[in-house]
Order: structure tokens, then C-alpha cells, then sequence
């Protein structure tokens, strides 16, 4: 069995890291969005891949959730000095990241490679490919202006209401060389618990990856980022009230109604389960509150054995 | 009186220092050697100018004579983790400096704007000029092959035997605006006690520069880096010795025959007026070794006086 997972932040690295322990070396292959990456003083950081990477490597920062462990901040610190805005917090180890990234793509380079070299440097033994190498940025349509995700997610700390959510760029996009392989090689997708609109739509928003999802020949499956009506992390649960849908999994699930046959919802949410198989899809109850790095592979091993058919209960 | 100084590293910057506190505001321009300017990791890093820079605000490290006081390394190291050669050593702080810089030059602002915009918001009152916002690369001919400059200087430590210096890109490079206005605007020109080859050369090897400076109307001085046949810090000796010359601050007087009008040797190479006069030029004696700033700000008193006419002694 090869696995393709589809991942955004915090919450998709967390099963990221489960299907890792729990999958055979060769049968893991990471897609993540890159709808907000964002450049910083002439820096690329894509925020996504790092937590991801981090995650793999065994060095990020377990209790922001960004970053790595045991960070400093001097070179932010001298950057402000000399007048730059250190409103999105960049360390000292993360900023290696980012140099070496765009010096990468500088001398043209993809950013799939750029990726590559740093999660081989890093110690990550699984493949972690970026959503697109062109560039697609996440624009979200709020009551204070029209604003670059970063911008949104973190300076504003989602604060402002949100009306729409758009791609930019998401139609010249290709999927990168390694997202359309996976999708040929593997016989399992599994969108993780990340946010619908801000991490998963992006993925699907670049030109042929909804076709490729509907039409992929293995079983499908997603996990809900939304456990009893709340977002384990994130703004997942104000969005989906903003966008006008049911804040619960239900709601998740409606936005992957025909890209998914099982659905994992958690155990609290049981009672919802009839409402998701409304929706064309197998719904399945998981524990999946990932604490501790047995959770995660837990998790992991039980999604991985309903896609075999199995029963993991 | 307005003063143009012309500085490589250390010394220069010594020097640089004392004319900023002897001088008023608004009556020094310094400008700096570009020629080991490199780039690493896609970081433009100009070790001449900072090193002015830093000192001029208050910040260097005198002890090394490169880079920021107090400075950490982790960037550096999270650099080598990331499969990176650190061998040219950036501080947490430095790199802030490196990443700013380099992101104005690739908005297509110019090193003289980038250099402005740095040392303005380091508190730095006065004017750093690099000499020409066009890259010149200062290129070493040795028994080790052609290196570039840092590759000499700091990684194989000066060790192998120089034939020649070229300085690719000089021919087609313009002097920097900032230049160019100070020559015109200066009526003394201090060139700073800064390695005659590797620091000095460079300058006069932007197109005109040489030129510009032998048509100099008002008093030009040249300060000697060798005293009692030793240089006070890198590699000017060594050189000296190399390129078949006097390793003495006669040998120093050569290079400047025709471009200068006043002579500084110290104390201990007063049995070498006569020969440094011989080479057409007044041969001043005076105590050229600068430890603390009273000593960088009574030298440049000294040669500011000269410059004025009167009797520094």
C-alpha cells in the first residue's frame, strides 16, 4: 500500500508524523499547500512544508505549533532595528531554512528540489513535495480588505470576518512533478485533519488536481479537523461559520462531497455519522485527538487499515 | 574643511572613527572598498563597509575586527546543518544586515541606497559611500590558483603566495554617485591607513577614479598600514614582499606616487623621511598607532591640521 497524504499546517503534520511510524519507508508520500507561503525581507517561507519538515525531523515546536524547538531571535531582533517589521516571528535556525530555500530558487531551482535538499539535510526520510512549483497565493476576502494569508492568519490573527477565500495564481498552476506522480503511484489519499478552506482548498484549487482526486482509482480519505463543533487548533470552526456552512463535521465533510469515500470523524461526533453517509461517504469513528506520538500512529494505522478494508474496531 | 576618506577594513575604520569625532557633522565622507564583497548563500555581504559600519556606530568587535560585539552563531550553524559550508563566519545580528541589504539590491534599489538606508538606521551620522554600486570583484593570482578575494583572505587565512591582483569588473564600473560628488565637493582626501593592495587598489581601479584623484585640487594625504616594517593587522607585509616591494611604509609611498600630496609614516620610520620625500611627497611623522579612540581622534586632528596647512606638531 502507498500512501498519499494531503497536508496543511499543525493538525495534518500531526498524522503526517503517525503515517510515518506507521508505514513501511517507501510507502509515504507528503503533498502540502503552499497557498501561504509568503516572502519576508526577500526570504521564501512556506510555512506549511517547515511544520511539516519540522515535525518529521523530530525538531519543531510542540507547544506553538510553528517553529522550531528551542528557538532564538536575534536576527529578527537586528532586523527590526535596521527597520524591518518583525510581526511574523522568523528564528534564528528557521531563518537557515529560508536562505538556503531561496537561494535555491534563485539560481532556478524548483521549490520541489529546494524542498527536498532541506528535508534530506534535516534527517526526514519521506518524501515532503509542495502542492505546485508556481506560485499560488491565498487571498482571503474579509471585512478589512482583500489580504494575503499571512497577513490574515497571523498578523490579524484571524480576526477579521471572512467573506471568500481565492487562489491567486491557482489557474497558471501545475501540479508539481511529484504531487501528479503520487497521485499515479499510490493506492490511498488521505486529506488530513487540516483546515478545508485555508489548507486543503488551495491543494485542490491548482488547475487539474480536483479532476485527478475524482478520478483517483484508490480509496480516499479524509479526517475532520472539527471534533464536537471546535477546531482542534486554528481558525477552522469560525470559518466554516463565516462561509455559511454547519460548524461541525459535517460541514468539513460537505466540502470534500465526491473527492472522498471515507470519512473519519471523531468519537464525540458518533451521533453524526448518518448525516455524513448522506453525503455519499463511508463515515468511520476514530479517536482522533492525537496527543501523544502513539495517537498519531494509532490514528494513522487505523486509517490506513479501513483503506485496506479492513476493520480497524 | 571637507574631508573624503577612503578606507578598507580595519585600519580604515580606525581611522574613519577618529575623523568622525575630530571632524564636524557634516564635514567627512567616507568611502569604502567594495572589492571583497561576496555573496553567500545568495547573501550580498560586504565585510569593508560593515566593518566601517559597525564601528562607526558602536558595535563592532574589536577584538576580532570583523563583525558585531556580542554576537551568536546560530544561524551560521543551523546553515552547516542544512548542508551549507560555514566557513565565513555570519552572526545572527551580521546576517540581519546581509538579508536587508540584499533584498533592496533585488528590489533594484542600489548599494549606495542600500548602504544609506543601513547605516542610517544604525545611528551612523556620516555619509558610507561604497565606490561603486557596479561589482567589482577583487581577484587574487596565487600559487594556489586565481581566488576570490574572501577565499584568500579568510578561508585559506593569506597563506598562499599572491603574484597578482586583478579587479574583475573594474573596467566597466562607474565610481558611485556619493563618489563622485565627494571629489568634487572635499578639499582634503584622507586615504586611510588600509592595505595598499588589497583594500586601496581596488578604489583607485574603478574606471576614473585614478584619474579623478590625480586632478584632485585640494590636499591629498595618504596614512601608512606599515609601521617598523609590520603591518598592524592582515596581510599588507606578506604582500609587500610578494609583489617585489620595500616592506616598509616606503614601499607603501610607492603606490601612492603621483596620487598624494602628505606622507603619514610613524614614529618609528622616521629614518625614512628622506625616502618617502624622495618619491615627491611631504613625509609627515607621527604617531600612527591607534588603540584607544583618543588615539584614532588626536591622528586624525593631526592629519587634518596638516591638511589645513598648519603644524600638526
Amino acid at each position: 500500500m502507498k500512501v498519499l497524504a494531503l497536508a496543511g499546517g499543525v493538525g495534518g503534520a500531526k498524522l503526517c508524523l503517525g503515517l510515518a511510524r506507521a508505514l513501511p519507508e517507501d510507502a509515504l508520500r507528503i503533498v502540502v499547500n503552499t497557498g501561504d507561503d509568503e516572502d519576508f525581507y526577500g526570504l521564501r517561507v512556506c510555512p506549511d512544508m517547515d511544520t511539516v519538515m519540522y515535525t518529521l525531523a523530530g525538531m519543531s515546536n510542540t507547544e506553538t505549533g510553528w517553529g522550531i524547538a528551542g528557538e532564538s531571535f536575534t536576527t529578527l531582533s537586528a532586523l527590526e532595528r535596521i527597520g524591518q517589521d518583525p510581526w511574523f516571528m522568523l528564528g534564528d535556525q528557521d531563518i537557515a531554512t529560508h536562505i538556503v530555500r531561496s537561494d535555491i530558487l534563485r539560481r532556478g531551482g524548483t521549490l520541489s528540489q529546494a524542498t527536498d535538499y532541506l528535508r534530506r539535510w534535516l534527517g526526514v526520510e519521506r518524501p515532503i513535495i509542495p502542492m505546485s512549483d508556481d506560485r499560488v497565493r491565498t487571498m482571503v476576502e474579509t471585512d478589512a480588505g482583500t489580504l494575503p494569508f499571512q497577513t490574515y492568519f497571523v498578523k490579524l490573527r484571524c480576526e477579521p470576518r471572512v467573506s471568500d477565500i481565492r487562489f491567486a495564481g491557482a489557474d497558471g498552476a501545475a501540479l508539481s512533478p511529484g504531487f501528479s506522480e503520487s497521485l499515479d503511484e499510490c493506492d490511498v489519499l488521505v486529506v488530513c485533519p487540516s483546515n478545508p478552506y485555508l489548507s486543503v482548498a488551495p491543494i485542490l484549487s491548482v488547475t487539474g488536481v480536483r479532476e485527478r482526486i475524482e478520478a483517483f482509482e484508490g480509496v480516499r480519505v479524509a479526517v475532520s479537523p472539527i471534533v464536537g463543533g471546535e477546531a482542534l487548533k486554528g481558525p477552522a470552526a469560525k470559518l466554516l461559520e463565516e462561509m455559511g456552512e454547519d460548524v461541525s463535521c459535517v460541514g468539513v465533510a460537505r466540502q470534500y462531497a465526491g473527492l472522498c469515500d471515507i470519512f473519519v470523524l471523531d468519537e464525540v461526533d458518533r451521533h453524526l455519522a448518518d448525516e455524513v453517509s448522506a453525503l455519499g461517504m463511508e463515515a468511520l469513528v476514530l479517536d482522533t485527538i492525537m496527543t501523544t506520538d502513539e495517537d498519531k500512529t494509532r490514528l494513522a494505522r487505523e486509517i490506513a487499515a479501513a483503506a485496506s478494508g479492513r476493520d480497524a474496531e
